[in-house]
């Protein structure tokens, strides 16, 4: 049989600080922390493995187990001196649960136990310190009854107050009776409680118990450890461990450990006292010894808030309550034992402590959770100490929280009044008023006011309203729907599939359905176009009202840290971007060349889609191409602006994707407008949008299958981007010529590398015949301008049959590129625009571990896409492999993406640091990255 | 260098009748019949693979091909006894198409080769006849000049209309001018034309020449050949011939070989004729020899209709017409000849033969084309007459044209009005009053009219309607759309997707656009409600008025046959059924079980979709399990009457697959009418529509993913499963203990094999969630009855990623069902529904072999097949495998199934007996069926 129970104290320990998943992470730092000679209190860890075999067995303890435990309970009596139900000289031991992950405040702890009449009586007397005894008990009785038996604290709660006015009413206060609950406790703190009122307090409590349980509160100490051993394990499994579980991502099947430690007491009297501390700053990463502490309290008196806590060190303002000032010494071997962690374990540390008469005993210690900001000042300044090395400052920051840095922030300390929460679909904050429609957004952004776009859902027409906008609501639509995808891209925040909010246009009306706790609605509030609302964009909370924000700012260590990630990663990381002044954002954010830019997005311009219209409608090939023609030289102008912020990087166009009808009025005034532009009759034109609607548009005409149908598209669009390139490249050449005399914005001079990429192709044949038009209008163009420039062709992998005759499309394609959003949509069969519906179900229920449209769902999508690549590879060894989707800003997906070797990713543009730092992180988890330095 | 020509003639011949692919099916007939000792007149064939090359090197003969021909002309020479352009005793030559497949009428042919001025004088001298010489020589120039030299035939038809008239006034044929082109033509036929009629005819002829290409008539012979060889091969790709091999799968590749050969002439005088004969009946299958002829014509004569044939053989009525009574030498030479090439070739065979001068010769011998009917009576007779075995005759009959004895067809001669032409989604044909509405419908019918049900698409709503017309016409969707799956299910003729109609419900009107040849709209016609039409379910054609239609009529041939496959086949095959009337019919056709029963049809029944709304509307769990109770005796009864019909047998039932929102209202007045009904404001119940309106909702929520969100919809199917199934096994048990007297409907006693199917799965965890539920309610229902019956646990297999991870699902499912179409649509991205716009022109350019929604695209989808079955297999070595899609009654997919080694097929009940006797041709050619007699 495993060791069941690990025992550390008196300077040996049977764990040590490597054992976090079989000891927990508070288990695991006591046992180290006692090997190293600091102050802890003996006691012992009971394993995860019980906690699992507890759960098996219908949630029984283990046989043996007490015995092992009453073994363990002597080896403590014999260093402290005390012994566990001796009323002349009693041990007490805190029983404390601790998972291999922190879940603080999750699960349970009890403190105190091992009391009851007679060992308080002993206690009291021994302490000379009856009063403290008493507290002690009530306090354990209170946790007990709670934890243990069921009860609920409200009962007790209750005959504290009773108790409370009763010794008010005992002391002359006469105006007891008068002051609210809150008011009495500040006039009259528990700490003030004398014997006499503690004494009936008890006695009272022990009635609420024998009353709800039908029998007494259990004396037998060893009956009260059997029983707090029970519940801290029952603990790993209540609604809010479980909750927290599913939050963080930690596995159900890993189970908690049980430590039972003796008990110290900070509440001794003056020269005792209690305290956590951060051996640096965890908002900022600033090293300095940092946290507060209470004299005379136990733990929970600081976490309680009823005592505003003083600080450790002296600081401005608050010296003489300090711990450095109030207890020098105990302060100094604090300060000592600080260093000797942080040194020991490399990482900042948050520790828990507690001066028993004069002497500092350390409680726990572990890594300590920081700001975005903090952890990553925290890991560069760290390497430069040589604490740790380069590559562990960039495996130590999470990806997701670099996103902190790049956007603004709700003040957290603001008051604020929440109305409802959505998808944290795009980070930011942003406040402003509310509109409902694109063009009302255009206009009153034109007039500097800031607004929020409110939507059922977006959809291509509003482009220019999302742009004009400060933030976007939508209340319906996933993480990856059109509002989601598109605000990404253009950094802007977004709240989406808020379904607590109904839009009624005509009204101009959202109607916010507010919920209590428990997800009942309880009221509605109903907001009217012109209120001003805030949205924050990494919570996905809508706010009324306007709430204060903290700007972005990137700080030098950013920088470093960044520089350390991109010598240390394989993958290339490139931008989605549609527009040059996404490129420019992009490379600011330290994009290596753009591997999507969409070029419906482009259609959408007012100037613009009047003709995109007319072509859709035309009645033949010559109407079409006529107007094609038009649109040219808006396609050339968007690509030029492009190839010159991207000069000499790799720039891949995919041709037009989404079905056509997205580019047609809905709306009947609209369509009647467009009717008499274009000289037809609405019903004409009414049955044409009809024709043209599909009922699954995802799978519908749209893609490469546009370019089966109308090749002049092709066309269009590749002589566009040909013009364009050969532009870029005649001036880039000619800024050479003429030395130093470079035109402004020639960069390099140099053209970009040009990829065009097919959408939605599933076999060889659709790449040969958009090869052929390509090539044709490229001769053409080249023969025009006399020069040449060279590009590359490749396709997308969207669909399940592309992924499996790779193969065959990589004799046509020179590169592949994962459209994951699509590929999962149909791999998995979910469309992203709808999986609002069942996908929150799916994840609480386990069924999926995430929503696999924010993280790649490695083992269906992903087998596609290893299988792509191999069969890719194995007709073209050079074929470039890249991904495009969401995924690609993704750290876990990015992670994958390194083991099957891609050779870029791209993601928006705000993702771009996220993805470098990942792609780093991934490169080293795989030992793909050599040059970064590795040694302290 | 391969062999380029193949000789034939004087008894020998370089090739033989297996060279099909080498030679062409003419060609191939030709050597096989000559090396029989059949009078063939002599000459050779250029292989396919000069076709090839010839069109390889930009359309020009290959170098020295000339030469050969020159050489093998010399032989044919030798045998005849004439020389190729010798006007003393020439030698003329005909110039065939003829490629592996029979194209009957595609490709050119060139008759009477190798006249010029001169060697026409010298034949009419040889000959005696110069009138024939003539008339040789004036058919020569306008066939020579409309394939080769591309002159239009019409020019030379109004030469040949001039010279008529003439000849008549010249004959004092007074009423002459009054007459029209065809009154003249009967009057005078080109029969009748003197020699100076013809002369001055072919001076006219070669003068249109000379106009239209500038150069005259090439009378060199040698040159005339090189021109018509030329021309043979280029007719491989004329468009005729390339819609042709659309239509019946015959690829680009295979090229047409070239077959010169030795004119004999039936024109040569009285004792001189020319006919087609069959050696058996080709549109009943009935074992007489069967043909036409003419006396003094060539073959053209026979085929141009002008002359009204005789029968060969005796027949009442034409005794004195018929070859045997007009020339009882080469009759009696001619039935031992066809006696002898059927017994040959074992297979009834289609001749062409020219008698010159009482001899015979046989120009070509194939196998004949035949009807459905003909096809598997004469496989049937020649298994039983010892020419083949039950394996080939198996082998011989095409499953697809067993649909033509299942359903009525429309009669052939019946003078009709071609209004329009769709897809034939479902075939059969019917005529009935246009119908727009579902309700209409069953209004109508029931006062006992035959309708058609027009919509511009039909939905779940439209399903009694359907039920209740004859036939379906929809002017959307494709041909797995609602309409096609829903009326081939029923059996009911639908023409689907018919582009040029459209419909106004307003004015209850359809609008059918008329299209000219060259798919111009030309005119459109208005179609009233009430105005009958015919539909042609097996073309896709829509008439206006009602033609007369032949009834089914199932033979003893069939039955035989069907038994044959039966025994041979691997494959289950089951039907895909919803009702206790469509299990019936499923039965009547030899259905082995039900492999598919959609419970959701039942739903929209008038009396339940009250029900099913409340239930989809209900605000909380209870009000949604009260709507689910009202439900619960309809399934129960659903299934009982299934179950009564299938007992012993497999009934898999597959649970609640569609989207939610199917089962709602869309139009305002239908959702104020529900409003009123659930006592709700329409406002609340528009919002609740349009909230789960879906933009793809084949990607939605739906299958198991309601399930999973709704788990009472679960349990009450799976209570009305085993509460009927319990039921059904109760009185099956009943009927045996009351002995002798069963009860009427309870067939053997037997409860079926029930199988419960969870549709659209893509984790483990789906299944077994619902398979707890299945076996909570089973455990339930067992109890509560006494009894248990006992069943399996399977899934659909209908996404890419279950196919990937069948390896887990098998942990949970019994069964896997593939659901083809969904697989199709999510592996290619396409939406059956929308698949219309682009579809066509995909299979048109080849992209795609075929519609992979009617035959399953291998490559892809079935790659997911395979790797389902083999990964679902290595968990669970006993897993059931069958597949319920459209393709469960394809043919070509049948076979792909077998070669996975699928246990069962699963297709609409009137596709059963296709799917019987493919499953028999797929096990045959598998080498998986041993138990059929294989030896005549």
């Amino acid at each position: 049989m495993a060791k069941r129970i690990y025992f550390f104290g008196g300077g040996q320990a049977d764990g040590d600080g490597t054992q976090k998943p079989l000891l927990g992470g508070k288990g695991a730092g006591l046992h180290e922390m006692t090997r190293l000679g600091i102050p802890v209190p003996p006691g012992f860890t009971i394993t995860t493995e019980v906690c699992t075999a507890f759960f098996a067995s219908g949630e029984r303890i283990p046989e043996g187990l007490l015995d092992d435990a009453r073994a363990a309970i002597r080896r403590v009596e014999e260093i402290v001196g005390t012994r566990f139900g001796d009323p002349e000289n009693p041990l007490l031991v805190s029983v404390r649960s601790g998972a291999r992950a922190s879940m603080p405040g999750m699960m349970d702890t009890i403190l105190n136990l091992g009391l009851n009449e007679s060992i308080v009586a002993g206690l009291g007397a021994r302490t000379q310190n009856p009063r403290f005894a008493l507290d002690a008990y009530r306090r354990f009785i209170v946790t007990y009854a709670d934890v243990v038996l069921g009860i609920h604290r409200k009962r007790f709660d209750d005959a504290l107050e009773i108790a409370r006015r009763k010794a008010a009413a005992a002391r002359g206060m006469a105006e007891a009776q008068r002051l609210t609950v809150a008011e009495l406790q500040r006039k009259l703190p528990d700490s003030m409680f004398d014997e006499e009122t503690l004494r009936s307090l008890v006695k009272e409590q022990r009635r609420i118990v024998q009353e709800a349980t039908g029998a007494p509160f259990p004396d037998d100490p060893w009956a009260q450890l059997e029983g707090a051993i029970a519940s801290v394990f029952r603990s790993w499994n209540n609604n809010r461990a479980k909750t927290y579980r599913k939050m963080h991502d930690i596995p159900e099947a890993w189970g908690t450990a049980c430590n039972v430690q003796a008990m110290v007491f900070g509440n001794l009297g003056e020269d005792s006292g209690t305290g956590v501390a951060f051996t640096r700053d965890p908002s900022t990463g600033e090293k300095r010894f940092f946290g507060e502490w209470l004299p005379n309290a136990q733990g929970e008196d600081v976490v309680a808030g009823v005592r505003t806590p003083n600080p450790i060190a002296k600081e401005q303002g608050n010296d003489e309550g300090s711990l450095e000032v109030r207890m020098p010494e105990a302060y100094a071997e604090l300060v000592r034992t600080q260093e000797r962690l942080e040194k020991h374990f490399r990482d900042m540390q948050d520790l828990e402590f507690t001066v028993q008469s004069g002497k500092l005993y350390l409680l726990q210690t572990r890594n300590g959770k920081r700001t975005g900001r903090a952890g990553v000042r925290i890991a560069v300044e760290m390497a430069k100490e040589g604490l740790i090395d380069q590559r562990e400052a960039v495996m130590r920051v999470d990806p997701a929280s670099i996103e902190q840095l790049l956007h603004p922030t709700i003040d957290p300390k603001a008051p604020k009044k929440l109305l409802a929460r959505g998808l944290p679909a795009s980070p930011g904050a942003a406040s402003g008023q509310v509109v409902f429609h694109a063009d009302e957004a255009e206009r009153k952004a034109a007039q500097g006011l800031p607004v929020i776009l409110v939507r059922a859902e977006t959809s291509p027409e509003d482009i220019h309203g999302m742009k004009a906008a400060n933030g976007i609501l939508t209340a319906r639509g996933g993480m990856t729907s059109h509002a989601a995808v598109v605000a990404r891209g253009m950094g802007k925040c977004c709240v989406a599939g808020c379904s607590a909010v109904a839009v009624s246009y005509e009204t101009a009306t959202m109607t916010v359905t507010i919920y209590d706790e428990l997800g009942r609605p309880t009221d509605t509030v109903s907001v009217k176009g012109g209120d001003v609302i805030t949205l924050d964009g990494a919570s996905g909370s809508v706010y009324l009202g306007a709430i204060p924000t903290a700007p972005a700012a990137l700080s030098s260590e950013y920088e470093e840290l960044m520089r350390w990630a991109d010598t240390a990663r394989r993958l290339k990381v490139l931008a989605n971007a549609d527009t040059g002044a996404d490129a420019r954002t992009a490379r600011s954010y330290g994009a290596e060349g753009i591997g999507l830019c969409r070029t419906e997005h482009m259609f959408f311009d007012d100037k613009r889609i009047a003709a995109v219209r007319e072509m859709i409608l035309a009645r033949d090939v010559d109407a079409r191409k006529a107007a094609l023609a038009k649109l040219l030289p808006y396609q050339r102008e968007d690509f030029t602006a492009i190839f010159q912020e991207m000069s000499g990087l790799p720039v891949t166009i995919r041709l037009l994707d989404p079905p056509l009808h997205e580019f047609l009025p809905q709306e009947r005034k609209q369509i009647e407008d467009l009717a008499a532009t274009m000289k037809v009759r609405p019903a004409d034109l009414v049955r044409k949008v009809e024709e043209l609607h599909e009922l699954n548009p995802m799978l519908g005409h749209r893609g490469c299958r546009l370019g089966v149908t109308f090749p002049e598209i092709n066309e269009m669009q590749a002589r566009a981007i040909f013009e364009a390139a050969c532009d870029v490249a005649e001036r880039g050449s000619g800024a050479q010529d003429a030395e130093g005399d470079p035109k402004p914005r020639a960069s390099n001079g140099a053209p970009p590398k040009l990829e065009i990429m097919i959408p939605l192709a599933m076999t060889r044949k659709e790449l040969a015949l958009a090869k052929a038009t390509i090539e044709r209008v490229a001769s053409e163009v080249f023969a025009e301008k006399g020069r040449s420039v060279s590009y590359l062709f490749g396709t997308m992998i969207e669909l399940p049959r592309a992924a499996l005759r790779a193969s065959e499309l990589a004799e046509e394609a020179e590169f592949f590129s994962f459209g994951t959003n699509d590929l999962t949509q149909t791999t998995m069969g979910i469309s992203r625009d709808d999986a609002g519906k069942f996908l929150g179900a799916y994840v609480e229920a386990a069924i999926l571990p995430k929503d696999p449209f924010t993280s790649l769902d490695t083992e269906g999508v992903g087998e596609l896409v290893a299988i792509a690549c191999e069969r890719g590879r194995k007709t073209r060894p050079n074929l470039e492999l890249g991904v495009c989707g969401e995924h690609g800003g993704d750290p876990s997906s990015i992670r994958f993406f390194e083991r099957v070797k891609l050779d870029y990713v791209s993601c928006s543009p705000l993702r771009v640091p996220i993805a470098r730092l990942a792609a780093a992180q991934a490169a080293l988890a795989e030992g793909a990255a050599t040059t970064l330095q590795t040694t302290a």
